[in-house]
C-alpha cells in the first residue's frame, strides 16, 4: 500500500488511539542493537504498563531503560500509527502491583508469572494515512 | 489477548511469513535509544528491502547501521509475529537501485522521493500464538 496523504496527530489525538489499543510492540537497545517485542499494553493517564516474563525484555530494560511503544492499525485503505517515548521500569511497590493487577491488562501468554513494567510516556506522535489505489501494482 | 500456547517457528517458516509481509515495523538505535516506524517491505533472499524518504530514519540508520524488522498479524485468536535483524545499507549502485525498482515494493507515501534501504538478514525468529477465551476480562 501507499499512502496518498498523510496527517500528523496531535498528542491528544495519539493518546487517544493508544489508550484504545490492547497490542503494541515495544522496541528497546541493547549494545546498540535493537530489539522488539509484541506484546499487550495498558495506556492510560500518561503511562503505558505491559508484562513481561523473566528473560529478554526485562533484561534488556535493565541496561537501558529507554523504550518506545508503536502501536497501528491498517487497513488496505487507511491507517495510524502512534509512537510513545519514555523510559521504563519495572514495578516493585506493592500498591503499585496491586494497582497493575486491577488494571485491564491481560498477560500474554496465560499462567506465566511476569512482572509489571511501566513507561512514563515523555513523547507522543501519531500519523494517519490513506491508502490511495496502486494502479501499477500488477506491472512492477 | 492472552496466548494459550506459544509455538518458536523455524528459521525457515520465519521466512515463509517474512516474505508473504508487505508490512514491518522497523526499529533503531540512535544514542542508545530506540525508534520505531511503520513502512512497506518487501523480503526475499535473505534481506529486506524498504524505502524511505531523506529524513529520520535515513538519518537514524546513518549513525547506526543495526536495523531490526518485526512483521506479524493478530486475530483475537491466533497470532505470528517474526524478527529480522541485520545491518542496514542505502543502495548507491545504480544496478541496484534497477533491480530494486523492478521489486514489488511499494512506496509509503506516494510521489515522495525515496532512497532504497536494504538489511541483510544476520538473524530470524519467529513465534506463532494461540489466545484462549478470557474468562476474567469482564471482571478485571
Amino acid at each position: 500500500m501507499s499512502a496518498d496523504a498523510v496527517e500528523k496527530l496531535s498528542p491528544e489525538q495519539s493518546w487517544e488511539l493508544l489508550e484504545g489499543s490492547v497490542l503494541g510492540r515495544l522496541a528497546v537497545c541493547v549494545d546498540g542493537k535493537p530489539d522488539i517485542f509484541p506484546l499487550n499494553i495498558y495506556a492510560a493517564d500518561g503511562k503505558i504498563l505491559f508484562r513481561t516474563a523473566e528473560g529478554t525484555k526485562l533484561a534488556e530494560l535493565a541496561c537501558n531503560d529507554n523504550a518506545v511503544i508503536e502501536t497501528d492499525s491498517f487497513t488496505s485503505r487507511i491507517g495510524w500509527s502512534v509512537v510513545a517515548k519514555g523510559r521504563a521500569r519495572t514495578l516493585v511497590d506493592s500498591a503499585e502491583i496491586e494497582a497493575a493487577d486491577r488494571s485491564p491488562l491481560r498477560p500474554w501468554v496465560s499462567g506465566t508469572k511476569t512482572t509489571y513494567v511501566e513507561i512514563d510516556v515523555a513523547s507522543i506522535s501519531g500519523r494517519r494515512f490513506i491508502f490511495g489505489p496502486d494502479p501499477d501494482r500488477e506491472i512492477t
